[in-house]
């Protein structure tokens, strides 16, 4: 065994052995397979990327039942009770942080033991930050801040003082946190308990989640299925209910696609408002396309309160890149688009007491087409939001293709040099080639990758236009408010097959905020298989016909849908006002 | 002769001959001297970039009188009228746009004569677009917008659709723009005229005004020295009220060092707020400092007019990068900073009627000491501001040679190819090799990039937590409301010397906003010549003894006096209400 895989090893069992024993749950006894452990170094196709096989060694059940066969009723009570009740429970005593925080480690171990999605738990630390958060507000009469006493996980990128990451590079082992990362910090501040961190993929460049150290995540819905990734161990944690936040990052679906195929709600907010100073990553300063940092969590509630208590923090005085504009609660009462366009008098529409807004759908991006369950629920939104009084009219997406192509090449602008180095320097071989790692990809000069934003910009400049002269199309005398649109072509799919994400990057690259919500979930009667006509075929290997044909709605049967509504930049307190009319219009799954 | 110096004596010739010659002054009847013609290639000095010989064949006069003795007592009275003053009287019909504009065609064809600031001239576009102001008047009974009948001017980047642009290129001799820059619509929406262009260094990386098409821009206050740059020619155009109201770029100084040597107000905007899209730039795609376009005037009326009329236009909705903001009113009358830190409490000073501020001072920045001028006018600030009420305590700079070095490596990470190939395409030579243009310096690969933005990235870190901890320091319970500053270590100098500009590139790199203020000339008898203790050595080359013993006190008798006031990032309106108390103060010439 070479030195790398052992050290690997040791790394994870040195985890393993870190949580408690009394917080473990014998799984056999609850008859519950047991994950399997994938040999290292783990599989890895280059003549196929995309369409190596499945594996086909992972149980394909569906466990977000087991916690309430195996866990006490009042664990189980308090680790479905809504955020927003959860908090008011913890602000006012009438449930302790520590009991709260007690009831989500038992839960997070448990849905680690099923899903394999922490890399580490902090027991300890928390009880006692939880004791300190029941101790101030004994004391003072008041909560410490809008998050107080709640726990919250984070992604194995945010530092904790003292305490070792390694973001899933065996290059990091031993690497312990000089100082917390700034949303640490903030999560703190506002009186957030954290008490685990989350599993991601290698160089965290790939929605699934699979890395040398930790191995695989799987679904909690059907295990044989990714959660997603990047920040695919929170998706599974909080798909468990296992966190009732967490905190995840998205440079081109990390949040949003794990949110999806869990069920989730989720965001991705605009660049440079949510603090990401001080934390790891891949590709640090590459500064074109910057990943941000957004919530996993199971309602509007559960994101909105992450975007209010990050913002009420003031993070502008500790990361110099962001924007420092507060909480807009007018933009999020959708106060501005009460008005008539380029106005201070009330739009028509609301002085009739109406709160007429126009949606787009889009149906499919012109690279692949969505399944069938994705299409359902974009007719069913639809229909809910029509009953609601809303507008919608479809989207016809603008040249998405060519943003897909643009930006596969900002993430391997440094020809895989940052990936490369990362695994070298731990003696580890690169996993996988699959989301543009640039591995096979020219090492740009600076002045060409100059040129490359230059495209980038032409793209972002065409994008705003083509979204401004919708006006003439809503009827409301505004653009379009918000896209409808799928996240992932599918609801999840098996191990090692989700490789196409032209989704959500297409957000990325024109820097606009996302809120992921869920619908539903697959039902074969609702969701049968139809054959493709013209499947789309300008990208190489036949992707959107192979994907189509994948679909199986047994397979698929009980795997969450979601979609996402895509916002203005900037604005992410109007398009949370927009996602609270979705679910306010019933379009929702909760 | 060579191609390239017969192109472009064509056409700059041509430029001469589109003045309308009833516009031009017979400057030898008014025995004022002609400006020389500099043959070309114009000097390079390679080996002592830092100390060249200067140019002695300009004039040494200053010509800022002239206007008064040959123009009209009309025109000089529109033309030198309070912008606020200007607009009121547009607005209602007490002053025709069209009699205005005539008025400052007139006195920018003058000022150009006496400085050779311009690279356009559009008499007929600009006299039928102010008619249209006029006939909108009288029409609607209510101005166009906040510029209503103003004649603005362009710096040589700004595009007019269907008009030749060059940015001083040989290459872009020929180059009719196709559709309007971003910035020249929004002036247009806001009512504004625009009626000339202005000169600029050959690829706009240098505080001079110089390049091979249109030659070099003198000062109008002494011909033998320098306007600054890049936004030179605006600079010496509204120096000598040829324009109410310029606009230029700045990327390292390029408005604030042309605004400083022409005795007038300026300012250097946030990133990402006033919209750069679809104007000529060199290093277009470069994203890790990115060059700013802001104004040029003579009060702080001025700077706050083109901030709001910019903002009110929603520029955001045509400029996918800028965020989106309007104009701050709160901001401006400081009403954040009467409250209490972190809370919604009135501070206490503000509870006892006062408006107690705290501003620091930089009496140097550890690389170059400034000449004895400046360092007058930050004490008699300083004075004036304690005389006020307020606090001024003294600005310790952080490591700003380290901050000086990282954004030199920034301005030439391409190795220079971006200004090479743009000479080469256009036949001729790179003029200089002085503002880290990168002729000498490695071309960085993308990953090479990313870590120098990530040394930038530091830096910033460090020096946002560093103004923080000044709250401990201010007596206010909030950090340094704002920093006072050189803008440069003189005065102006004689031509191509240039070259030392650390006190503006700190502001750039830390994209902190900066508004120049003038306040006063300078006197022989109060600013003598005395030694210089401990001259920093840091630099190559002595430069801060040299620099200093070139202060002759008679030679810069008469030049304009400036400091500028540094804000917080995208704070821009409570940097305007800060500078509004330094003018309020009574510390600012007007």
């Amino acid at each position: 065994m070479s030195d790398w895989i052992a050290k690997a090893q040791a790394h994870r069992a040195k985890r393993d052995a870190a949580i408690p024993s009394g917080l473990l749950v014998d799984l056999k006894a609850a008859g519950v397979p047991e994950l399997p452990e994938e040999s290292l170094p783990l599989p890895y196709s280059k003549t196929e990327p995309h369409h190596p096989e499945p594996t086909t060694i992972y149980p394909k059940d569906n466990v977000t039942g087991v916690p309430s066969k195996v866990l006490s009723l009042e664990d189980v009570a308090i680790t479905e009770t809504p955020i927003d009740k959860l908090l008011s429970l913890l602000a006012t005593g009438k449930l302790s942080s520590v009991r709260c925080t007690e009831a989500f480690l038992r839960r997070a171990v448990l849905a680690h033991q099923l899903t394999n999605c922490a890399t580490d738990f902090f027991p300890e630390m928390a009880l006692s930050r939880a004791k300190e958060c029941d101790d101030y507000l004994a004391k003072n009469g008041k909560p410490m801040g809008l998050l107080h006493g709640l726990p919250v996980s984070l992604k194995d990128q945010f530092h904790i003082k003292d305490k070792e990451m390694t973001m899933g590079y065996l290059k990091w082992i031993g690497n312990i946190g000089k100082q917390n990362s700034v949303i640490t910090d903030v999560i703190l501040n506002a009186g957030g308990v954290v008490y685990v961190r989350t599993s991601i993929p290698q160089s965290l460049m790939r929605c699934e989640t699979h890395n040398h150290i930790y191995g695989r995540t799987v679904s909690p819905f059907n295990r044989s299925f990714t959660p997603g990734g990047s920040s695919g161990g929170e998706g599974a944690l909080v798909g468990m209910h296992g966190s009732p936040l967490g905190l995840g990052t998205d440079i081109g679906g990390s949040v949003r696609v794990p949110s999806a195929f869990n069920g989730l709600w989720g965001m991705r907010p605009s660049m440079h408002r949510v603090p990401y100073e001080g934390a790891a990553n891949s590709f640090l300063g590459q500064e074109s396309v910057s990943s941000v940092i957004g919530p996993l969590t199971h309602s509007l509630e559960g994101v909105v309160t992450f975007m209010r208590a990050v913002l009420a923090e003031r993070p502008w005085e500790m990361d110099p890149i962001l924007v420092s504009m507060p909480f807009n609660e007018d933009a999020y009462a959708l106060k501005n688009l009460q008005l008539k366009a380029g106005s201070a008098e009330p739009a028509e529409a609301f002085t009739q007491g109406k709160t007429q807004l126009c949606f787009a759908i889009e149906w499919d991006d012109g690279i692949i087409h969505p399944h069938p369950p994705i299409t359902r629920a974009l007719r069913e939104v639809k229909e809910k939001l029509i009953a609601a009084g809303h507008k919608v009219i479809d989207w016809v997406p603008y040249e998405h293709l060519r943003c897909y192509d643009i930006i596969g090449r900002i993430y391997s602008a440094d020809g895989g040099e940052d990936i490369k180095r990362s695994c070298d320097e731990g003696g580890e071989p690169v996993m996988y080639n699959l989301m543009s790692t640039g591995q096979d990809q020219p090492h740009l000069s600076t002045f060409e990758s100059w040129q490359l934003n230059q495209e980038k910009s032409k793209y972002r400049k065409e994008y705003l236009d083509y979204w401004q002269a919708t006006k003439d199309k809503t009827g409301t005398g505004r653009p379009v408010d918000g896209i409808i649109a799928p996240v992932s072509s599918w609801a999840s799919c098996k191990h090692d097959l989700n490789d196409h994400v032209s989704y959500t990057t297409q957000w990325n690259l024109l820097d606009r905020p996302c809120v992921v919500f869920p619908v539903g979930f697959v039902e074969p009667e609702k969701d049968p298989k139809v054959a493709l006509e013209n499947a789309y075929t300008a990208l190489p290997g036949n992707v959107d016909q192979i994907y189509w044909d994948r679909y199986d709605p047994e397979e698929w049967k009980g795997l969450p849908i979601n979609l996402q509504v895509v916002g203005k930049r900037l604005q992410d307190e109007e398009l949370l006002g927009l996602a609270k009319v979705i679910r306010d219009a019933g379009a929702t799954l909760h």
